[in-house]
């Protein structure tokens, strides 16, 4: 059946292709809030999801700004209306609920139209859902993979790509701002993407911004690191991977899951789309972390070996201690600071190892250095100097100031400090009230927002000894993370009172 | 952080509650689409879901009709805007899909919120998704029923409540409007609730409507049935199960599933809220119905049974061939014409059959029959025309004309048969096509729109016999279902030629 309805043209934009029809009309066509109609209009047709509102008449259709630009339909005129069946791809998201697996053109129609904008969010979330409670085959992952790559943009260059990627879940993990600039200074080409925050007070995207630019064009970044060897740049921006954003942002996001098919293709489909070659990948592990067992690190280990050995990277994976934040700092400016710190031969012992160790493993893998001498090879590079002037390249041609010293980056005005309520040695840091604590103060987007910690696990503090200090840029915000950081005690004391009970007498 | 944003109203109205920011106050606020935030305007503060719109400028909110309804805000006035995190039922859900079993009070919370809007489509597919997936344990399944229970409108009568309930999945299942009348007349109480057909060509709602009125206040409900003892009306106007309606049109119709444990809670819930005793509940089973196995349907069985023991409804299950229709037709208005038929005494066996063998379970629960003898005794007030006069009474108590005759009953005028292509005799019914065939014609929407088989599996027909008529109240429809019909089979006569290979030479 077609009905042929007036545009009534609506002054919004929604997230999704959608158009408004009044229930009675909706009935008449055989559909329901979030079916899909065809609309045609002088010559172009288009899908859409249908909405119901009693504020259109039986005799419109209500057009969004861009729903109306889609058909190029000025208010009043008729619209032909009719019912369209889901596509394909709804077909093989159902397939998959009910848990057959899904071959490779299956999957690339999924992605394919996630990226097209054409599925719900409810059709999203069954895609991801089933994905985390069905689970993946490696050839389902590897076809993931290859359709998250097919759906974004490619850089390739003319020389061996070395490349860094951590899982993530740690805070403070500013590693890739003293491991690229190492492996840079060694010879090798790595052009490192990197993601903002989306639920963490700082993603190493945002970390990266307060020294330089980090948003670039494909060719933007293939130029940038092909002159200076290495390059820290938003990926989002770059466009390698849309599919991820659209999967994280609509389901992984709100319902707090990360499926480990879905991880794992994400990773790897950005590190084929700028064409790694040689990757190590940081596997933070231990409680308060994404991964809590040594065990399951393991396992996730293996499973990117083998997408790596499908795809064609080398893949070394590092399990390293996830428990407690790296290094002191958590906030853009705060980390920015002490990943300079790092490379100008300052700053805590725990980044300088962990950037090291990492670094080394790839070094290793180029040849550069023989068989575990990778990590001693690294702290030659960082102590000589060699690190920290390739980071200055490297700011430098992303249009950032190259003499900047750490002593110079701004961090927040507003400061507070928690003392230790009584002597003893801190017995534990905790991964979420750290994090919860920077971002109520203002990270990511106020920059110089965040968290430093001035001890960690086994360090021996005095009462009174500031344990934790609180960096804002707006007064207001300080106080909100002070209030949390007093209830969710982001680090304690052994030897502290932390319940009386009954607490009422 | 609390932005200060003028009202920008919007004329059009949203399904959930929802404002409109643009990007970059939404990330001020550290919100991302889908996120939720608070809005407080002159006393008043609520909740909506984030939608970011670049047609937003940076100094104003935009708010549907209902948004700034609620807000009680005129153009221009300033909103205070702040992140809002989501309630506490999202967790639960996290919870769930995480495999943890959910308590009385976190299920409640669900439903709770559910039935007031306040969650997105992701977060109520990650439930459903994850009841599908990870399962219930009964406890859950108790706790979601009363959860749908509390959440809707009761109904109580003065004396035992008999009920007769179908999991659906086979076409033209008309039996209740045979059941019901039967009961009825052994002078018993029994106030039928149904549904709408939501993909299927009809449900017993639609069919009812063609002789009577099947929407009531819960008042007039209970006087109807009360007066007459029996009554069949669209249980979605009653208000007993809204949470229900909502699960369905949000999750399991796109994503094509039915969670086991949803099934038979908001079954359960429908009873209980009716204050139904004794239950007798049908599992049409076999290929093309929704349970495919009989061991299936024995422990669907038992889990009615014990959810039922919990709530204080006695259960007796069902199990029926499901895997062709029930009778011979299809769609609302021939539906209700071959259930008045059978009350006659006319009519297909099969559905006199399946009625009366219902129907004979409650009189036996009842003690208005003896043990194995009520099937007999339903067939006694079948024949004896009781049934008949008792479902007249129900009519003009519902509204409609008691005068009815199975002939009176309009059907569409718009017919076309399906001749048998050769001799043999029927080897295949498909339930899938049957449906498909009767909703292109036009049904449940068109009342006179469906399927009437000539004939079912075993019988002789024929080359040029008719097998199938289509019945249709436009001629553009009764083109559309033909051209299905042709494409589907939904008979097959064994001796046809159904495929040719190659089907080029």
């Amino acid at each position: 059946m077609v009905l042929l309805l007036k545009a009534k043209l609506l002054d919004y934009v929604d997230r999704l292709p959608t158009v408004l029809l009044n229930g009675d009309v909706a009935s008449s066509l055989g559909v329901i809030e979030g079916s899909r109609v065809k609309c045609e209009y002088g010559g172009i047709s288009r899908t859409f999801f249908v909405a119901i509102s009693s504020s259109i008449p039986k005799n419109r259709v209500g057009l969004d700004r861009k729903s109306a630009k889609a058909l190029n339909v000025a208010a009043g005129r008729p619209v032909k209306v009719s019912y369209c069946p889901p596509p394909d791809s709804v077909g093989y998201i159902k397939k998959k609920i009910q848990g057959h697996a899904l071959g490779r053109d299956e999957i690339m129609a999924i992605t394919r139209d996630v990226v097209d904008g054409v599925l719900s969010d409810a059709e999203i979330c069954g895609f991801m859902l089933s994905q985390h409670l069905r689970g993946m085959s490696m050839e389902e992952i590897e076809y993931l993979t290859n359709s998250i790559v097919e759906t974004g943009s490619k850089i390739e260059f003319d020389r061996p790509v070395y490349d860094k990627h951590s899982i993530g879940g740690v805070p403070g993990n500013k590693v890739s701002l003293v491991i690229v600039p190492i492996v840079a200074a060694a010879g090798l080409l790595i052009p490192k993407t990197s993601s903002r925050a989306i639920t963490s007070p700082s993603g190493t995207a945002d970390t990266m911004s307060v020294l330089a630019n980090v948003e670039f064009t494909p060719s933007e970044f293939k130029s940038i690191a092909s002159k200076v060897g290495g390059s820290i740049a938003w990926g989002g921006k770059l466009g390698l991977a849309p599919a991820d954003d659209i999967f994280i942002r609509r389901c992984e996001h709100p319902l707090g899951i990360d499926p480990i098919s879905q991880m794992i293709a994400s990773v790897m489909a950005k590190k084929v789309a700028v064409g790694a070659n040689y990757l190590v990948l940081d596997i933070p592990t231990g409680r308060g972390s994404k991964v809590e067992k040594t065990e399951d690190a393991r396992a996730l280990a293996s499973s990117f070996m083998e997408i790596g050995r499908r795809v064609g990277i080398h893949v070394v994976c590092g399990i390293t201690y996830g428990s407690q934040p790296v290094g002191h700092a958590v906030g853009p400016a705060l980390e920015a600071r002490e990943a300079l710190q790092c490379l100008e031969g300052k700053g805590p012992i725990s980044l300088r190892e962990k950037s090291t160790a990492l670094a080394g493993v790839l070094l290793e893998m180029s040849g550069v250095a023989t068989s575990g001498n990778g990590q001693s090879v690294a702290k030659r590079i960082l102590d000589s100097g060699q690190a920290l002037k390739k980071m200055k390249e490297i700011i430098e041609a992303q249009g950032g100031d190259p003499r900047i010293r750490s002593q110079d980056i701004a961090v927040g005005s507003h400061v507070v400090s928690l003392p230790s309520p009584c002597d003893g040695y801190i017995s534990e840091v905790d991964n979420n009230a750290i994090n919860e604590v920077a971002k109520a103060a203002g990270a990511p987007t106020d920059k110089g927002a965040g968290v430093l910690l001035h001890g960690k696990r086994g360090y021996v503090v005095k009462k009174g000894d500031p344990i934790l200090d609180i960096y804002a840029e707006h007064a207001s915000k300080l106080s909100d993370a002070y209030s949390i950081a007093q209830r969710s005690k982001p680090i304690t004391v052994e030897g502290m009172l932390l319940h009386l009970i009954p607490d009422t007498i």
